[in-house]
């Protein structure tokens, strides 16, 4: 459908420029609607596009689908692009500084995944205090007619959470611990003057007043390896860490070895620093819980997300505000 | 320990008979203050409290381990007993019938567990909808670096959700499913004044107005089987059930039918009909999630059961009120 679409568009380009940014194996299936409205160009359109480089050079809105990179190469490639739609709740994969100094605008997925997210984070983290992947395993195994011995986890309900990045995610997940009693600090760029939780400048503070470390902010310079050996230390042999952020916001070859020597309670994994490469050690350990990079996915949430993406078409070839657009400062 | 302190207490009972009955295989050692203050008789002592069966008689005080049964044949050999300290959240082990006609009072774990469980409960709805568990599995057998295939989960925030029984615990669990923007509604036995919450008194209708079933009231004759092909038809295609309570509690051949079919979303089990049997056919489901009943285990909840039943002996032998004491009615 795509291809036939938009390649009968591209004869006579009538409708407005949108220009899809995807890596190959990124379907999509999921935004019909684009085709109807636009003349989209896709690089990896089946057939290709026979015009795509003669007027992608043109498109002043580019889409970019996923964690596709976003490099200054590619800003060159499309000289014409004055604003990128994203479509995930982090932007490490845009070059944003050079969005900046073209004055390229950028905008994320909002809030169209962070009930998700949030929801995810604290299931893994009642999954890895509760041991409930291992308590599945213990019983899909046999292990429980042969009374095999169990390890109990630790209460959920009133423990100390820590939260990295208060967010449109670290908010919600905030607002969920909450309701099982939980204490909740954060640490963020600035403090945030309307939250009610204390606020720790420094990570490690942080850490050493938690149960459960909560990371969900995003990928930057400053973020890069934020969760380091000392942050571990502090969180200590009860603590556990839940990272729905990105994975290079740990230094994951030191909590894999914390992990290993059991100086650290447990973590869940929605994310990991070389994906889909997963280290092995973690795959023998039962104190740990791993999932393929799928917080954000709910059904709810691509409809959510495909809402927001037309909204801001229709917003940007009408000069209307963006919605989610990110401060570039 | 237990059996040399017994022992030598046995040969003088100056101190207060307390009655232990319990599994053989249940062990006492979360118990050791009752060495110190109580004439302990335990049938299971090893080595065999000579005594036991002379002195038992006696005792008015009954501490039942576990989910031990206590039938009308147990109180006839035991005929002085007075009251029951449970330490379970439910009481179906216990014939209620008997102990109203022979005047027993009764109690139950109380709160000690209720966090535990209702933390349990969330951390299964989430784990069913979302698919922690299987996301754990599909990594953990190298899935996600071959692209296989990924079954997207559903959404929990924002679900329905339909508690049954808004006890100690389901109450807790309202509470958790409020902060993810769930709505929620309730059956019980009776209408509860102070609760915001709509009540069904039909859980057919209760199911037909929910997302997620959670089954945390007590087996009764009138619960026995209450989740049955009716309600489970009602429930439907996209919803899912989470038993915290007891096996019998689901029609469990019923329910293993409407899975096999797709008839039904998916399942969270922390009971069983038959324990530790678990219905092989689940074992090669990928949308339940199964865990040993031990929703109610923590060190954290036997800490809080021991504080409990601590304070419950002293009650009783100074004829004080009793905690968590169940209405016999």
């Amino acid at each position: 459908m795509a291809a036939s679409n938009t390649q009968s568009k591209e004869d006579t380009p009538t409708l407005p420029l949108l220009l899809i940014h995807r890596f190959p194996s990124f379907k999509l299936s999921f935004f019909p609607f684009l085709y109807t409205k636009y003349t989209v160009l896709d690089q990896h359109a089946d057939p290709p596009q026979t015009r795509f480089a003669d007027l992608s050079k043109s498109a002043r809105l580019m889409l970019c689908v996923g964690p596709t990179p976003v490099t200054s190469a590619d800003l060159d490639r499309y000289p014409a692009v004055e604003c990128i739609l994203g479509s995930c709740a982090g932007f490490d994969h845009f070059d944003l500084a050079a969005c900046r100094r073209r004055g390229i605008r950028v905008t994320s997925s909002g809030e169209a995944f962070s009930d998700d997210v949030a929801d995810y984070a604290v299931g893994l983290a009642i999954d890895v205090l509760r041991r409930v992947s291992a308590a599945n395993r213990f019983v899909r195994t046999g292990s429980w007619p042969a009374r095999k011995e169990y390890t109990l986890g630790s209460k959920v309900s009133g423990k100390r959470v820590g939260i990295l990045g208060l967010g449109n995610i670290g908010w919600r997940v905030a607002k969920r611990f909450e309701s099982f009693n939980c204490s909740i600090a954060y640490n963020s760029r600035k403090i945030k003057s309307q939250v009610p939780y204390p606020y720790y400048a420094n990570v490690t503070n942080l850490a050493s007043n938690s149960d459960i470390l909560v990371i969900c902010c995003a990928l930057t310079d400053e973020t890069y390896h934020v969760v380091n050996k000392d942050v571990l230390e502090k969180l200590g042999k009860t603590g556990i860490i839940i990272n729905v952020g990105r994975g290079s916001l740990i230094d994951e070859k030191e909590l894999v070895e914390f992990l290993i020597r059991g100086e650290i309670g447990g973590a869940g994994f929605d994310v990991f620093e070389h994906e889909p490469h997963v280290p092995k050690e973690l795959l023998a350990l039962d104190n740990v819980v791993l999932s393929p990079h799928k917080a954000v996915l709910t059904p709810e949430s691509f409809a959510a997300l495909e809402e927001l993406v037309i909204s801001n078409v229709d917003a940007f070839f009408s000069s209307k505000p963006l919605r989610a657009e990110i401060e570039l400062d």
